[in-house]
């Protein structure tokens, strides 16, 4: 059993058990990005949250290293096509400079870690339309001199 | 005067009057994030702010259609190498199917709108290292069926 | 049973009934652009929809959830290379310059939604050549200052 | 002269007199769209169009034949960037394959010709937002064989 | 059955039967280079040709709607890398500036077209070398202005 | 003086005594396309063609040895964008294989030459609208075993 | 049995009875160079030379057309990245401008036949580290012109 | 003045002077592919090379310096399209497995150095067509292990 | 058996036994960072650390020349994606003119061999964060001339 | 004045004064890879070792905020071509899953910083041959969940 695998098992009991994303991320106690990320095979699961999962999902008995196992994070296309991940990509393509400009006027040289990071959705009620609030929080980090 | 010559202006005069961005934004009242993205040529000015700004800087006249006239929006590099956004770049290929999932779940089938957008930038202060908060406010576009 | 799959048994239903795909849009209340597009796992079917398509083809229960599931929408040629699609691409790569000074001098500075958005095809017949007719119909999102 | 010396001098003219492209297309009795990509420098004007274009504009001399001359259609992007033409290519990815479904189910074995072709842009109001209606006429060529 | 595995099929039965493309295409009053891009699922076979060679290779029954079927046109390396066909890549790439002023001045603004189009070789014996004529007969299409 | 400044000088006399690619072919005595083509920088002319060349559009003296050097051979894009010139792409990526098939049933295991080579276009008058009969010619090399 | 099975056939009788290419290029009298490139799929074997490895090997009968069809050649990766196969490309890289100089200064106008070819590597023993020496024979191919 | 720039100044005296890449050689005492390379900036001179080179050719002084520069090696396409240079890379792509395993059963695991490398071109007069000889000479660097 | 199964062989046969690589490369008298690598199939292993592997992790007897043979180093992404790879490649982009400016002023015109070369990771604990010391060590090659 | 003319005006200075990188770091009291980088235009200096450069080197007044500012940091070639450099990509391509098993073993889920990093190269005499030491040091960053 490899991580693939383990996340088609996943999709298939939270198909069949009706399951959100929110319900296993509240099964586990962490948050709803990070547990789909990690379900998605992105990132490992620490032991204790891995079995949590297993419990709270039936999985078997050697899903634990599978779950605790450290991913190689590669994706398909370096140009995204899906709409909606194409539309965060253009927002780096479209305000990449930007923001490299205002961290770093906040900040000094450096940048913003995408290692020591976490990130949160949230939905905000508009009657002119609803809104995705997608927040990024991630070290700064000063480059050195020697 | 285009809008790469206009850019280049505003850099020199920020330089010589040692301006921050968000000192500009401020002259013109308006966020610091959006404020870079349309000194940098990413956004069209309304008259209303293009005046700000030009009394507030001190541009010359024939920057008013120069700053009003909608850009084309494009960039250079298909992958970012800059290591600041890159790991944006990072982050939309690592999370990228995570966030559809997530958003997906909360919203149903449908896109987070990078035109009806906007995005901050905060520092939040850390004994352990300061961290970047970066937020992305988009309206949830469903799809349509016909 | 993934989208793929589910396409794959409704071309083999398709052309063993001898159905147009005129005839599945009609069957199901729908246009026949997204009906296809729908059947070639592209858009997520509405509850309704997907139930009346089951019931007009014949299609097996556990068709529902893959029917209504939220597609990945991607394409394999980044540059396409079949003639008809080709051509197209070309209409976008010769005339999208043009189209944007027309819609922007129309609309403002904004973008036309390939979301909130639909299309049809009509064959105009014409004694030196019959003509297609392709209409692209999406909503106008002007981009905000913030 | 060339073509793209051309196009910067009616850009000039445009902004200076400030005119619309509708209003240059009515000056020359041609659709808004041609007329711009002909301005654009990606159509050749015959020469009755490209003699009222120069008297409506008041062209030199030497533009007839830079007018009139065969362009090479190019683009700089294989996949453009700018939001508004990246959502027509888009909808190319997406609907691709629909759409060689649905005119090859109407029309036979073929493509639609971007050669003898003609393209129209029109704005519908619409309280909820107005609406881009584009719309796309090529003649029909079917296969030979032989 | 899809149009690769027929295509395997009859390359097989060419073999077997040890017949020549010329052979195949005499048997089906085609010509040779048609019939072979057909067999290779790159076009589609009118009716009468199709029972032609149903008869004269003895396929199976359900090779008709198969062979009718309208063939998506893709190909597997942007830059071909077999020789031969490399060579052809070459001409284009050496020439095609050159095809473009000497067509145009022939025929005027527009194109061949690759569609109503058909192509031959013939062998040249010539005693410091045979010689591949290879003769493209397209029709132009001129460009429209409207 | 380099081939590309030729190259527009060429052009620039062209232009000046009106004069058709083959006016200047009959001019030297040699075919409109290798004419073209050396004139576009594409090969090098032989003394005696370089010579009459010269003579025929009044040359200046430097222009002998830039007609004479060697030149190399490349283009800017490796999928061709102009309609004209990407139909001929689109020929040798749907009927590469073809061609290969064809070719080496009639001569054996090799390929045609793009160097000992030449190419020819003529126009045939034809009611349903005229078409360009292109043909290549080169000779056919075996490939060696040893 | 196609050529890809058919090479590896031949690699596992070669490592079971243990040959080198070497001996397997004396046991058909031809070179080990264009004896590998054939093994590999990468040339076809005229009748003669295919009977020799048949027997030499002890191949099945269905080997003979397989050996003897004509292969198209393709390669894997455009920038090739073994580090003894990238050593000859950067080869190309470096000296491809010198050797364009050079050959055509003392052959004239032309290239190196990949055709009419032929390949030979010797091992040259060194104190200082033994030296391999790669030889290519090629025809030279003038440009013509007409 | 910097490598580039040098090339250029050579190439006029060596037009003006006419000298062959031979003559060059031979006034240094090197070979003419070693010469035509560092001419062509991509190899540094030895200082006694440098300073023949400039009294041979009569360079300005300040050539010195920027002869004996340790160049950066970089060339334009990643895939050649020059005729001549492209046979080569076709040499690379059709037999670079073929001279692995050939190297690699003479010498063992390692591979041709392109640094520890020299290489000539000799001309062979032939009645059939006059060949290039082509010889690469590469110290063996074989892999360690630790 | 090829390479690619024997090392998934050998990760299982890692994970049951709960190894580490350092205790592989323990087991065989070899650094961790070629034990390592020559597991993934990227060095072929001596006979002697061959036979040592077999014993020490029960390896069966067909691994022998597995382990032995020579192989093809290839990688799937040209930009790497992993975070962990990207930061490598990342320091390769950033500081590379560096290290050409540095090691030539140290060592003369040449390079940094690849091959014989070796590398060794150490961990170096650090209250504010332990740090990864990565070695690389390889033999410097002067470019020569002729 | 920026970045890139900055560089220009130190390699300047530089060959005037005949300076090596390891003086000028020697000049500033940093290590010379650091130096060079900076000096390259890759690093920011920060004040005091700005000033001490424009001391050493007699750089004029205006170069203080050009060598603090902070740069974009873009490379040329996705795939370096210079020898030296490549041959530290390849080994990233060769070692990168190596260096992920080790590095992790090591330290757990996490990677090398390249920011939190610094580099040094060191020349080890050898009578076979001199080798280049070169060292990264970078913080472990271990990945969070949250």
């Amino acid at each position: 059993m490899n991580k693939l695998e383990l996340t088609e098992t996943i999709f298939a009991i939270k198909k069949e058990k009706q399951l959100s994303w929110q319900a296993i991320a509240d099964g586990i106690d962490m948050s709803i990005v990070w547990t789909t990320s990690a379900c998605l095979g992105m990132n490992s699961f620490p032991k204790e949250q891995a079995e949590k999962l297993m419990e709270f999902l039936g999985l078997p008995e050697e899903s634990l290293p599978v779950l605790m196992e450290y991913p190689t994070k590669e994706w398909d296309k370096s140009v995204p096509q899906d709409p909606l991940v194409y539309r965060l990509y253009e927002v780096v393509g479209v305000y990449g400079d930007t923001l490299k400009e205002v961290i770093q006027e906040k900040f000094g040289d450096g940048i913003m870690s995408a290692i020591d990071f976490e990130m949160d959705v949230q939905k905000e009620e508009n009657p002119k339309g609803d809104r995705v609030i997608l927040t990024l929080n991630g070290k700064f980090l000063p480059y050195k001199s020697w």
